[in-house]
């Protein structure tokens, strides 16, 4: 199941409130759901002082959990403590730092996942085999021990059914605002989530943490599916610099709290909304980005074709440098397009900016000036009348502001 | 066979006249070859008013042509064109425009397009058929054909055994230098050409044209693949921002008029240090560029896992960013070299900035404060430790120059 945006639905509707999905609220996150605690704090990782450390608790009754991570081979400490944390289905708790990423930092850098997971363990009346561990910042530096241990210590006083706003906020790095999402189901149950991650989203995740939370009472082996389908749906869609981070994190905590079964395909669903609320969300407020943009591929021979061509076109610095520039540059849209294997004849293809035609049937279409890019939100439609499928990408232009931020910082 | 930079010079060297490659002169381009006449004149098809035409003109003995051009879909009128006037490998003169790159124009540049080339026969003698033809400028907009009719009138009467210079000024477009090579063999023979492209390189070519010339005495035969291994080991491996134009074109044209028929090994080499000298003085001119990049991965089970892993990093705009801001940021370029399947294991792979090792044996290495990257060129040295090959990748960084160029004109 794939969720895009409404094709009926104008681009001006869809920038009054920023980024809205259907059934989606995004006053609160990971502790809306019956059953789970949170706390946001700061610990003094980050030269900052700004909260940096979460920790998120499952009160059970269930201790489901499923994740997703990173395919980069340079996969960080955490993740790879996380991984073998969750191989059992099993984690009560989820402990999550910003302000250094653990990564590349070899077997010392191991050691600090794992002190981690065991001080957030003893903090919470838990095992350390059934603690989730996320860190996002700079890659290669070694986590100051002390002041996180610290805050593990603050953040397990501060544990709150309430405490849901303040972990998403510990988790931001550039991010310029926190992200939370909810989907509350009316048969009784809800997902609640969080996300971090302002650049470095690409296919197959981003530096990119989430945690999600839900008191429905799922079936054994339900879950994982679910999670792979909602992240193939949603953040594998959001490409905002083409660039793999080593720390992905996309966790799934389950406690049946609400004592209600969804129906499998509801419960995939409403999963896969939340995620996509916060996917564009993270697009929303890519690092420098002053466009959002929808790359919508319709009438492709398939869905892979869809996602091939709006991928190229989304990892084109050409195309995106239009866009901040307000430049309808179709030009750079078909150069992007025509370096895929897709199946297309090149004198069929129309593209549209806005749902003006600047490019028709593999000729000049509507004069550029016809097209209004000063909004925020940009629709690029690609029709490759070679089929009836289709696909979006979402991503964002490439902007001063991009450069400075990761040029000018390290992060 | 594969040119790459002698691992022994230093980058000071190397910096301090710019661009060498041993046994190329860049004074002048492809009129140093006997038996050919250029010339570069003002069309009035740029609105700044400057050189927008140039003409290249064989006068034999032989005729030999062969070329390499875009695998983009969306290959520009021109580039048909020419592919199919090289197809019997005769051309006798090649015209070439800037100011707009006749792409995605439809039937109607394709007739512009056969209309440059029935003009040039026209002006130099010649046919129709025999002419090959390049346009570089703005996707999808017609030339303006009186423009390029007066200017191929203009150019022909001035064309002369010195116009290669000019001729290398008229293709320019965002190029702030002409780039030129020669190669004068001592047994009497001589390559020459001209290139221009400051953007969109990438492989499988760039925004770039190219025309080399040579009154080598060459084999039936021995042009064309002389020249796909020249480029394969130039221009394929110098990668500026990932993005493929819908208008490269390398043309090779050959005249038998020095007499001397080269050993097809010394030809290959000689083609191949004249490209390797115009695709760095393009990677040196890129829009924006304040570095110049060497990726050199060392070690690797196989040349394609070495391109594989280089590539990777010189697509990663994270890393582009971080040499702007003189960041010797090591995470970047492992988290690109993560998401490749070249084969290492990642607890043995090393990386070097400018001979400092940041990153040993996949823990932390050197303090980064040991890497000064203040000069133009950055060599960055990835050792996979898995095997005996090697390859570079040339490529730049990314910075405030390049999105204003790209933004704010289109181009």
């Amino acid at each position: 199941m794939i969720i895009t945006p409404d094709p009926s639905a104008s681009p001006s509707a869809d920038a009054a409130d920023g980024v809205t999905v259907p059934g989606v609220d995004r006053s609160e996150g990971v502790t809306a759901p019956t059953g789970f605690r949170a706390a946001g704090v700061k610990a003094g990782i980050k030269s900052s002082g700004k909260k940096d450390l979460a920790l998120v608790v499952n009160d059970g009754p269930r201790f489901d959990a499923a994740a997703v991570f990173t395919s980069n081979r340079f996969s960080a400490a955490p993740v790879d403590v996380s991984r073998e944390a969750v191989r059992d289905g099993r984690l009560t708790a989820v402990v999550l730092n910003s302000g250094g990423a653990n990564a590349c930092t070899g077997q010392p850098g191991i050691d600090d996942a794992v002190t981690m997971a065991r001080l957030t363990a003893e903090a919470t009346g838990s095992k350390a085999c059934d603690v989730g561990v996320a860190s996002t910042g700079l890659i290669g530096v070694r986590l100051p021990m002390d002041a996180v241990a610290n805050g593990i210590t603050l953040a397990a006083g501060q544990l709150s059914p309430d405490g849901g706003g303040d972990a998403a906020e510990a988790i931001m790095t550039t991010d310029t605002v926190s992200k939370q999402a909810v989907w509350r189901d009316p048969a009784g149950w809800t997902i609640g989530g969080m996300a971090k991650g302002a650049g470095m989203l690409a296919p197959a995740l981003a530096t990119m943490l989430v945690v999600i939370t839900t008191d429905a009472d799922l079936e054994d082996g339900e879950m994982e599916p679910a999670l792979w389908e909602a992240t193939g749906a949603s953040f594998d869609r959001a490409d905002s610099d083409g660039c793999m981070s080593t720390n992905d994190t996309v966790i799934l905590l389950a406690n049946g709290a609400s004592q209600v079964m969804p129906a499998r395909d509801a419960f995939a669903a409403a999963l896969t909304a939340v995620c996509v609320s916060l996917a564009r969300q993270l697009i929303a407020d890519a690092e420098g980005a002053e466009h959002e943009i929808s790359l919508r591929v319709v009438n492709a021979a398939s869905v892979e074709d869809a996602l091939e061509v709006a991928r190229a076109v989304a990892r084109s610095n050409l195309f995106k440098c239009a866009i901040a520039g307000n430049d309808p540059n179709w030009g750079r849209v078909l150069a992007a397009a025509g370096t895929t294997q897709a199946a297309f004849d090149r004198d069929e293809v129309d593209v549209y900016f806005n749902d003006v035609g600047v490019f028709l049937q593999g000729a000049i279409g509507a004069d550029r000036s016809e097209v209004d890019l000063s909004h925020r939100h940009v629709d690029v439609r690609i029709d490759l009348n070679a089929g009836q499928h289709e696909a979006t990408i979402w991503t964002n232009d490439l902007t001063h502001g991009y450069v400075s931020e990761n040029a000018d910082y390290s992060s």
